[in-house]
């Protein structure tokens, strides 16, 4: 069971598909073998990259059943949904098949602080003692949480138990979340999305970690590792390494295409197919991302890692 | 089959719930014998307003079966889905349960006209010769879709066969699709939202009907019907009778719960139960429209209508 | 200067304008006199319908002076700008030319309740003692303010002193800000907006009156005017017959076209001129209207108001 | 005049102020000597980065005419209005005032694609023989224009000389500008925002230049000469050395007190003042923005730039 203490890389997965947009469970056990041995301490399923909102009801289920099967980190279940009838039976069925717990980012339609509690509020009561992580992605849900907002939840609410931070600026509510938690709030796990590129401040401002979906999960190991050394000249390197890579990823509505074109590449999943509606890689986009990717080779290199 | 030549009224039909939140299928039987009674020439399920989002993808397809299998009128299936393969799939099951079609609203991601076309053609390839209702509803939506993109939708897309007009301002709209099918545009039925709030202007600007869920369906049959045999005079008399209450309702976000208050209040459903989230009436609220039910009546009895 | 003890009907003023585009300064004087003549206890310029942001900052203040120059009613001035040096300029220049106060909008980018009390903190440290109307108006503005946060506004700004009460659905809000000040808080003064569409329940919860431009502005003075001597019935046949005109005034984005033609129709300005970019009625429209009015003024007659 | 050939770095300048929130004019002398001497082929005032809606028309005006006084490099001036009679007054007066073009950018209320084009057709209206440039900046304005509108605007509007370049993702929007261009379209100059966090792969699709407020202009004239000069290895050792502080000030809201605390920290302008309503940073922010500072600096000399 997912608990407050959760830290490392939790990698977002994305959902293999065969050329023809069936599931490429075959594709799905490899991935999930490839993200451990590269460092996931955890991983998260049927999230936004997990194109979720593109399969049915059943293929969900199967996602979360094949993965859970396959390792024995910690699976987290993306549940959000329109009512709480359809996020309760999803997240059911998931602790059923070995999930650790689920997460629930805001419907767009919340706006005022009271608003947002009261929808946690709700949540927690329709999910009983399944532990919750609260998304909070403000740039694709349009949904702003103050920090005092996800401190009245983390109050009012046991059952959550870690944040995935995604705010965009969202280092000081790192810090304003810690000052609050060494002040005897609760202290809950803080793992942090925007594809890795702020990690080294996030983990300097109190972090446990990263919750992102970035091709390269050894990326965030790494970083993470070296702060957790105390040497942060070590991290940046690292992290300096793959930034050209991590801010080609991070366009918005391209970032799933680069990371399954890349997943590919790295032989980590089968096909980079997206079902529809998504879009695909022009040769242009392809040539630059190569080009990224055997530059970022050589400056890992240089570091001593191959 | 849903086709072009559809007319009327299309009641967007609730969810009826029991007071736990569960299904309540003896009151969908109830609701349909109510709608048809009342001047329903068709149905449409699974909207908006049917709390589609609230329902599992198991009871979703339960309400189609039940309504299909109770009236012989066309029933129309909300489908619309984060993707293609949720979208299909329900559209599928719903034809075989004998629906006559189903609606699509454009997700809030479309931005640019060439957007909302390119959807659309995947709609059109998913769905096969499932004919589709277009809904234009940008209040929810925030999706605007000029007269120039619905024309080429109906181009491009011969199963299109509906729009269901929710656009506001919208009159000049209505208009324009139909100048341009007097210049040899195909003809598409046009069924008008809103509430019926613009009901007989829309009618005067070319519409064939409403498809909205005012929770006298009998408004929407008398000011057709009074449109349709010439008598402007006596449309507007009633639809002034009726318009206080239509424009109560009409308050976003509340309307629903309005519907169900009146529905149940009418004998048309036996709860007034909303799946959470959603919101309860104040005391006040329903003083409110108990006054301005009870002052509907006495001006329909005025007009001789009991 | 403007107070909590405000009450009635301020007209939201359009700004005229000649065929050309030129402010139509004689046009601003026979637009006061009608408007105080058909009921107006105060005015307001510079709102959203007053084009206030298709001015120059020198026409902005000729209209603020124009107007205080014709009337003794209070005159309040719309301010809202990006920043409060041009916020604070034009109120304290206004104030100057015997404006009796301003009013301020929230920027569409607050999203937090207290990003929203910290902006107007800025504002009334901003404005000094110069006294202001918080215009609530999420349609347009995007934001949205809970009942705390205008209560916590109220309580820190002693010059915050009006609501211009214009969410939807809203009637709640006033229900709950007036148990507030039965309860202790400040109570200050609320006008409705919305076009006058529920102006008989707003009074029914606890308003003060309407602020908005509907172009008969003696059906708000009547209205309340039955209201206030107890005649909710007489208040009601008022209301009705005015409603099928509000309600197509109502039209987002059309209203002000479709008010300056009704004032100029009546005679209250010279010319329905909107500034660019801004649109125009079609033939179809005007018909319509029209109808409308001509239909009103039966109803009116037959209430014995000529 | 701006025409179609600009090209290198227009930089998006700041406003100085005091820290009493005055305009500090001897700053705006210092900060164009030192956008000049580090590169900038260009500048850009009055911009969003430029606290543009904070200043009075007074104010911008003097701003305006002291950075034209100071400088022979092409100034464009951000005109950007609610209506088109403020935006043709402040174009007018900075063309009075040498200015060599204006820029707008797009009202948030448009949507279509007719929308958009018609609004432009008025501004170039409005604007008579003054070039402009087109602002594409959605993530602020929730405009998105496709290439079609884009090029279409081109077609009809000879005076449209630029676009500022701002979607994200939009290197494929380039690719499609350029190959238009390349099939008969007018040729217009493409210099890019985003703070330059795409330049290199902008460079490579085919724009002009940059038109960013990044506080090491020099970046961007590195980086568009070593492209100019056929080295790509080289603009990618630049580029890279720069990136963690480009990304660390890419953070929307932050961006301007980055950028004026490290104009400051340079010497480029007397304070890092903004005025209200705007942030400041916080002690961890300084440290982090000095930490990537110092290490930008040794990575600069180690590619022998000092």
């Amino acid at each position: 069971m997912l608990d407050e203490t959760a830290a490392g890389v939790f990698t977002i997965a994305v959902t293999p598909f065969l050329p023809n947009g069936d599931l490429d469970l075959q594709s799905v056990d490899r991935m999930v073998d490839f993200y451990v041995e590269k460092g996931a301490t955890g991983l998260t399923v049927l999230g936004m990259m997990g194109e979720a909102g593109k399969l049915t009801a059943t293929e969900a289920l199967t996602i979360v059943k094949r993965v859970t099967a396959r390792t024995s980190v910690p699976v987290v279940v993306g549940v959000s949904a329109a009512g709480f009838a359809a996020l309760g039976s999803l997240a059911k069925d998931s602790m059923e098949a070995s999930a650790a717990g689920v997460m629930v980012a805001p419907p767009s339609t919340l706006k005022t602080d009271d608003q947002i509690i009261g929808y946690y509020h709700g949540v927690a009561e329709t999910l009983g003692d399944i532990p919750f992580v609260l998304q909070d992605f403000p740039l694709v849900t349009n949904v702003v949480m103050s920090p005092k907002v996800i401190l009245r939840v983390v109050e009012d609410c046991p059952t959550c138990v870690m944040l995935k931070h995604e705010d965009w600026p969202g280092l000081e509510k790192i810090s304003t979340l810690r000052a609050a938690s060494d002040n005897g709030a609760r202290r809950i796990s803080i793992l942090c999305g925007n594809g890795g590129l702020y990690l080294l401040e996030e983990m300097l401002r109190g972090a446990d970690g990263a919750m992102t979906g970035f091709a390269y999960p050894e990326m965030m190991a790494q970083v993470i590792q070296a702060h957790g050394a105390g040497d942060v000249a070590r991290a940046r390197d690292l992290f300096d390494a793959y930034l050209p890579l991590v801010r080609y990823e991070a366009q918005p509505g391209m970032g799933l295409a680069l990371r399954k074109y890349t997943l590919a590449k790295r032989g980590a999943i089968g096909h980079p197919t997206i079902r529809k509606p998504g879009g695909s890689l022009s040769a242009a986009t392809i040539e630059e991302v190569d080009a990224l990717i055997s530059r970022q080779t050589s400056k890992l290199q240089a570091l001593g890692i191959s």
